[in-house]
């Protein structure tokens, strides 16, 4: 049985039920959990002593979150991370997100104006060694908007490593980068289960969020790989193409 | 710089103040982060190939909650499980955090009845390999009441290898087992930063809740080894007793 790669709708289903009755887990601990998976990837990829600074670009909605979780623990890891969010969410916990990063002294650069938020990130790129993509996640539609969409050329024409938080930012979440407006990251980091679009990815794999039910794993046949030990992260060993089937 | 010994005063503070303005955190993820740190010390010192089944041995209290967690991080690490929790805490967390054990079909000792809480943790000792205590945290004052009172020299007797969750239960947080009515760990995995009491701990020693914001680090001169990479525990070196001073 191969690993099921998610339709849009699957990730949404399954997002919904780790927070309802058949997962009753909070945000703050999904969250939590992924963002921990997300910057021990970067953190297994690219070493502190030779990529110390990062910059992690967060979107307004959930996936701007975990990489607010991520940017602290790269903080307690002993990177120097930067945050580049142009549009701050409007959720409670996005808040509090932020404050935490603020708490440990993570720089947010400053980016009000949306024509200084794509120079900001301009010279933001010159002063760091790797960036965290945490723009858009699975609920993404298009087009890419302002400032998004002058940012991601950007991000992608900086020749800086790109780790991609759950699906690459600008992506369709079945259909990859269709459209060629997305980012081309070097390595990718799936929640709970890789989506459609994933299978196009040809950088190294991660796989994060350890704590789908069994019962769940099997509704859903995610056949999901075997974490080793108490790893919160696993390598996936390539993109199989074509070896599952859509629900 | 040695690492700081808390007073139950200086526990007390720096609890709060990781919830309020100076660290923003919420308890959902402190107590995410500290459970698994929990589950990973003991499957650092207990594999599961040969200690598979673990008694969670639960408090009503915030510790009672971080066992929970640990209870589920270690389902999800191949482990079984079984809670062993005569007084449910009342708080929304504590219920949550124990659906989220039973939706991984961890199974929880029926213990409404006082006297048959003690039968039960008779019977469950000798069907489990390990015990992770998570009783009383450092808010514990004595006495030791019913039905914990009989469970503690149950478990102690029970020749089970019992890693304890950031003070042994039925210490005092200042003057450690005094009394003689606490139990003995081989293991102990102290949160944020070790008690006082735990300087008269002699078995293997972890710290966890790497999320201490350096300010506070400072502010309560707290002097936290260094944790290796991106580990969410530290072994500690041993108990330098009368090492450093007491605020």
């Amino acid at each position: 049985m191969s690993l099921r790669y998610l339709t849009a709708k699957m990730a949404q289903q399954i997002d919904e039920e780790l927070m309802n009755a058949a997962g009753a887990f909070s945000i703050d601990q999904l969250m939590e959990l992924a963002g921990l998976a997300c910057a021990q990837t970067l953190a297994t990829v690219y070493k502190k002593d030779k990529y110390p600074r990062v910059l992690v670009c967060c979107g307004p909605g959930n996936q701007g979150g975990d990489g607010l979780v991520a940017a602290r623990h790269l903080g307690m890891f002993g990177y120097k991370p930067t945050i580049w969010m142009p549009k701050p969410g409007s959720k409670d916990i996005y808040k509090r997100l932020h404050t935490q990063c603020t708490n440990l002294d993570i720089p947010t650069l400053a980016t009000s104006d949306p024509a200084l938020a794509t120079s900001t990130l301009k010279d933001a790129l010159a002063a760091h060694d790797v960036i965290l993509d945490a723009i858009f996640g699975f609920s993404f539609q298009p087009p890419v908007r302002a400032p998004f969409d002058a940012a991601l050329p950007l991000l992608n024409s900086s020749h800086l490593p790109i780790v991609s938080v759950d699906i690459p930012s600008g992506w369709d979440v079945e259909r990859g980068n269709a459209e060629g407006v997305g980012l081309e990251p070097d390595v990718l980091i799936s929640l709970t289960a890789p989506k459609e679009g994933a299978r196009l990815f040809k950088g190294r794999h991660f796989l994060g969020g350890r704590f789908v039910p069994k019962t769940m794993e099997e509704k859903f046949e995610l056949n999901l790989p075997k974490y080793h030990g108490f790893d919160q992260i696993v390598e996936l060993p390539g993109t199989p193409e074509g070896t599952t089937q859509k629900l």
